[in-house]
């Protein structure tokens, strides 16, 4: 593939490996709000994103609020995967949105929603977490997706359009047919995603070359597997995916994986990593880079 | 007054003081579930109310499925008070229904719902509250009011309905006219709470001679306030209201009221608050006992 037109737009050469270093799950609980903040201070992160129909979501906001250091996004939501603690919609109430479970949560998994969410439902959902986000006063960079359950033929127009609605940078890998088939596409759908990436690409939309996370299920040396994943960034623009955390009783009471949420807060709170990233060569850019290549 | 013809019905004299120990708010947060859990174990409390549109609601419900010591009942809510930590209406996330502040979730004070609610949605937005708690598998034994909202003329007729459609005791306080003037009410609005009380307690229905709560701005001191509370119990039925909770960096995120909230934990998980109520006179009871009384 040509390379990302982002780098030299953005002033970097074809061989430089650009990073967003993101943190999902912003607002999602107590302890996720308490780890941004200290992130923020810290500096390293360059990104992260909100979930909005959570009910810490407002103490997200007012870190936000007024602070530039915030490159903040809206993590559209559309799954509630725990049992002990869940979340609903913001934009209805109705089951026939097909939006909710039998108890008006949103559903556990992406098949449920796959299957049964009214496509205009979603977008009606996508459309008001964002504009809640602004009404909260935050200055958005980006939307990106929680879980991935947008990334389906039935919902990812509603994705791309509520991104270019706000003029946000959306989470959109840019691949060749190849690589949306190594993703798990069929030929039909890879070919669909080259040609609606390539329109993307011809606007002027800023897109991305790899996305990469740090897997939860492995709590263990969370330092060497984060700097094992940077080490092993290719040259283009890589949206790099981290889920930090306090460690704190409701975290624990949430979800099993606390501890590489902690981890990550750890890893990305120490001078070991801020060495580490200095002299990794990786050039650390946030969505509001690409935000400013945004057509307008 | 005549005495409570609850007192005789359950076997009671007319001065005996029986007393429900109440704890309210449960499931708002993980560490109110928490505390559940040790209250239920420790056997003080002898009921408590959840609170539906909260996002720790299922813990709460886990808690009481299949747990014969669980009294739980639903406290009945329209108002998140809360600034760092919101929650929703379950019903509705239509503006017209007046349930919504202005980024969707309930008012935080009585005076916003009492000016806008709509009647209509009040009764809609209380009745799936029922329902859902039902639907998650707890057998209810009464509905509450998290913050007296429900206690205005214009919705006060929704939840006595939602109680007597789900054969629900509801706590709802039998006064002559001098008492409901002396809570604040109006002559005409006292003559109307007496003639509704007669018409409910000529139907059978339980209902309760005093209300009282220990106050949760007086963090000190919190056992000799819950003794000198309980010490001063006059004869008939009294529902008396504490906000226990673990302590928490949740909690503590959340209100500024959480030392009372731990002070209640505290003092319900000891042996002397034990030693005193056996020594009281009290009659424990909970609302299962009043929920037998309920006609059919």
């Amino acid at each position: 593939m040509e390379p990302n037109p982002v780098l030299k737009k953005l002033g970097f050469s074809p061989q430089d490996r650009l990073v967003i270093i993101h943190t999902d799950d912003i607002g999602m609980c107590q302890a996720s709000v308490d780890a941004y903040r200290d992130l923020l201070d810290f500096g390293l992160i360059s990104s992260a994103a909100t979930m909005v129909p959570c009910s810490w979501f407002p103490s997200a906001a007012d870190l936000c609020r007024g602070n530039p250091r915030a490159d903040m996004g809206v993590h559209l939501t559309l799954n509630c995967e725990w049992r002990s603690y869940r979340w609903r919609p913001v934009s209805t109430a109705d089951p026939a949105s097909g939006l909710l479970d039998e108890l008006g949560y949103l559903p556990m998994t992406r098949e449920a929603v796959h299957e049964h969410a009214q496509p205009e439902a979603v977008l009606a959902e996508l459309r008001l977490q964002v504009r809640l986000a602004q009404q909260a006063g935050i200055d958005l960079t980006h939307v990106d997706t929680h879980m991935g359950t947008v990334a389906h033929p039935k919902f990812v127009a509603s994705y791309i359009q509520v991104a270019l609605e706000n003029k946000l940078p959306a989470m959109i890998l840019r691949l060749d047919e190849q690589g949306y088939r190594r993703l798990g596409m069929d030929a039909s759908g890879a070919a669909m995603a080259v040609s609606v990436v390539q329109q993307l690409e011809a606007m002027g939309m800023p897109l991305l070359d790899h996305i990469i996370g740090l897997p939860l299920d492995q709590p263990l040396n969370r330092m060497a597997l984060a700097k094992q994943v940077l080490s092993g960034l290719e040259p283009g623009v890589t949206h790099f995916i981290i889920h930090p955390s306090k460690d704190t009783t409701e975290l624990r009471a949430i979800t099993p994986d606390w501890q590489s949420r902690y981890g990550d807060y750890s890893v990305f709170t120490s001078e070991e990593m801020r060495r580490f990233i200095q002299q990794s060569g990786l050039q650390v850019i946030g969505y509001r880079q690409l935000k400013t290549l945004m057509p307008s």
